[in-house]
């Protein structure tokens, strides 16, 4: 299904041989003539060379395909990287009779190696020969690096269709965009309306991801929109604008629920929800700061349902709590209520500490945060962290 | 030496009982009659009830004292905790004839738990009988947790002496101040230059440490001046004051010194010197997310130097970073220029990369960030991420 579940689209995956593991690494997703796309891309300040040429690319907006290699970032590469991310994306148009405007470079991979030129060029026109209308799964699988599985998902809007894969499993913790994913439609959306949809719909959704706190040089979310299912655009404020944004609602959250699945050594999941805080943003910073913080992720790792290292997070979470109003439940059972512990909890065989512990062991362990009476929510998607967290980062380029 | 290397205080460590594993967990240090206070809090939202009542009774100006348990931090125990954290330092002032506002009290341990009150009134009579003048090294025991060796310093300042000791291992990322650290001496100092000294000498120094990233809900730095060296006292702008500053500073630099080298888990130190910066506060916060990264941290623990990732935690540090501008070296050997990794670092057997991974295998490693040509420079300490940090904490209260 993936992102070629949506008609007009074709994709493929090959391998060119950037990896030594000889796994698929070059992919492409191509869309038909007239397709529309927006973009979300990293807020790191040490953005990728593809990230800067696909930032100008999507402002001119002409973009109707994406090629993407996994194994180099093709970041910390300097002005060379950004004419290596050039070449090669003209290269590909060139062999697609599309101009270079219109293919949007992505990279994914260890920072600083050079990208393998020479081996990219070599794979296209078997790469291009490779196109199909059902080529979305070989795609997915081309742009994972250390993810053990792909990540794809689809889902009805109205009459039109909405498809999309991801990728992402470390330096995960977008600020606007996840590393890398890229959703498709073929309803005919103006390419401003398409970046309002991604800003609106989609940034919320990507923004509540957190594997382990670091925002990667290379996030990049690409929507793109094919037309293929009637030329007529679906404008704001129409019912098939809000059928088209909860299809890409859908699929996005789907794609994030499957990214943190497989985040890099968890074994579970965290999610954690926060409401009653002034404003949205006051939620979001305090949902981050519990799923990024190392104590809590350990406690989730360890079964241990620990409530005061939920409360140190949501203290240090930089957002206005008043503490005498703070409840906080784990999987249901109620662990602080007005800021304070139950003295129970600490009790020889507690019952309350007893059912806290049962709700760590769940494979999906809904944290829940409530910061007083005011209208501010918001959900943010974490991991534990685990031995084989540190084995995978202990290890990775050695 | 400790504590009570300055003449003017007595100090005291004993087994109350509050740890399963029996060791010390109640001390006390005490000034004589004048000896002025100063104090730096936790900035967590979530403060302990001894930092509540802390602050508050520095704010009175009579505190020469402090009495600290360890085992329960007395955090997450709303109005029960301040009353309890009342009742158990009125009573310890009773019996050394002071009243309740000149002790502070001062916890670390599990969030949530309730004091042991009756275990801590049965023990105070031995705390008192202990008291002496050479008790430093006792009270700098009976403060640990998870510490593994206790931490102490002290230092001369002109005609003047300066001893401290400190705790903490792990929920360390003092935003203001480390887990419990108490300085002394014996100059005369009003309690407001006290106070000066505090936020503008030893502020800067405990907020460059982190373990963890983790900021505590009971964080305090204490300095005690007895004025046993003589009652003039030292005020700002003279040669006294400088030479004063100077001792604490050296006292203050040991104690986060010995904290990050027993922090949970850590097998390497690794010290982030930035420099270059807009402003020193630009250059804390890209210091404070180089040292606090998980995967900056794991690639310390693996031996790794892996430069992408040093860029990448620059980038996503919240600060103004200008990619073109940045270099990056590691033991003095530069692994990115100009925004750039060197591509020879990726050649096979290449000479930079090996000497970079040579670098990454001291047991203190230095990093230094180069962000421009402003004046602005930070430093701060922190250390690998092991498997021991996620046993340690994945076991803590189980």
């Amino acid at each position: 299904m993936s992102v070629t579940y949506p008609p007009g689209f074709r994709a493929a995956g090959v391998t060119a041989g950037f990896k030594p593991s000889g796994q698929p690494d070059l992919g492409v997703l191509v869309g038909d003539a007239g397709t529309t796309a927006a973009a979300l891309f990293t807020t790191n300040a040490v953005a990728a060379a593809p990230v800067q040429v696909g930032r100008d690319r999507i402002g001119r907006g002409r973009v109707r395909a994406v090629l993407v290699n996994s194994g180099q970032a093709n970041a910390g590469t300097g002005s060379r990287g950004i004419d290596e991310a050039m070449a090669t994306s003209a290269a590909f148009a060139a062999l697609i009779g599309a101009s270079a405007e219109e293919v949007l470079p992505s990279s994914t991979g260890v920072i600083g190696e050079p990208l393998h030129v020479s081996q990219m060029c070599t794979a296209m026109p078997t790469l291009v020969g490779a196109l199909s209308a059902d080529g979305g799964e070989s795609f997915a699988r081309a742009i994972m690096t250390t993810d053990t599985v792909d990540k794809q998902a689809s889902a009805h809007a109205g009459t039109f269709r909405v498809g999309g894969c991801a990728k992402g499993v470390g330096m995960v913790a977008p600020s606007l965009a996840t590393m890398l994913a890229f959703l498709t439609t073929d309803a005919a959306v103006a390419r401003e309306d398409l970046q309002r949809l991604a800003a609106g719909c989609l940034a919320p959704r990507f923004d509540g991801l957190t594997v382990d706190g670091c925002t990667s040089t290379n996030d990049t979310v690409v929507l793109l929109a094919s037309g293929a299912a009637g030329r007529e655009p679906v404008t704001p404020g129409t019912e098939a604008w809000r059928e088209l944004s909860a299809g890409f609602d859908e699929v996005g959250q789907s794609l994030v629920a499957q990214l943190i699945a497989d985040g890099e050594g968890a074994t579970h999941v965290m999610i954690v929800e926060v409401d009653g805080a002034e404003s949205d943003d006051d939620a979001r910073r305090v949902a981050k700061a519990v799923a990024d913080s190392p104590l809590v992720k350990t406690a989730v790792f360890g079964g241990d349902p620990n409530p005061g290292r939920f409360l140190q997070a949501v203290g240090a979470a930089h957002a206005p709590v008043d503490a005498a109003r703070l409840d906080v439940s784990i999987g249901g059972v109620e662990v602080a209520i007005g800021g304070v512990i139950p003295p129970a909890y600490f009790e020889p065989a507690s019952a309350l500490a007893q059912r806290a512990r049962a709700a760590m062991k769940e494979a999906e362990i809904a944290v829940s945060v409530r910061l007083g009476d005011g209208r501010g929510t918001s959900r943010a998607y974490g991991c534990d962290l685990s031995y084989e967290y540190v084995r995978i980062n202990g290890e990775y380029t050695t």
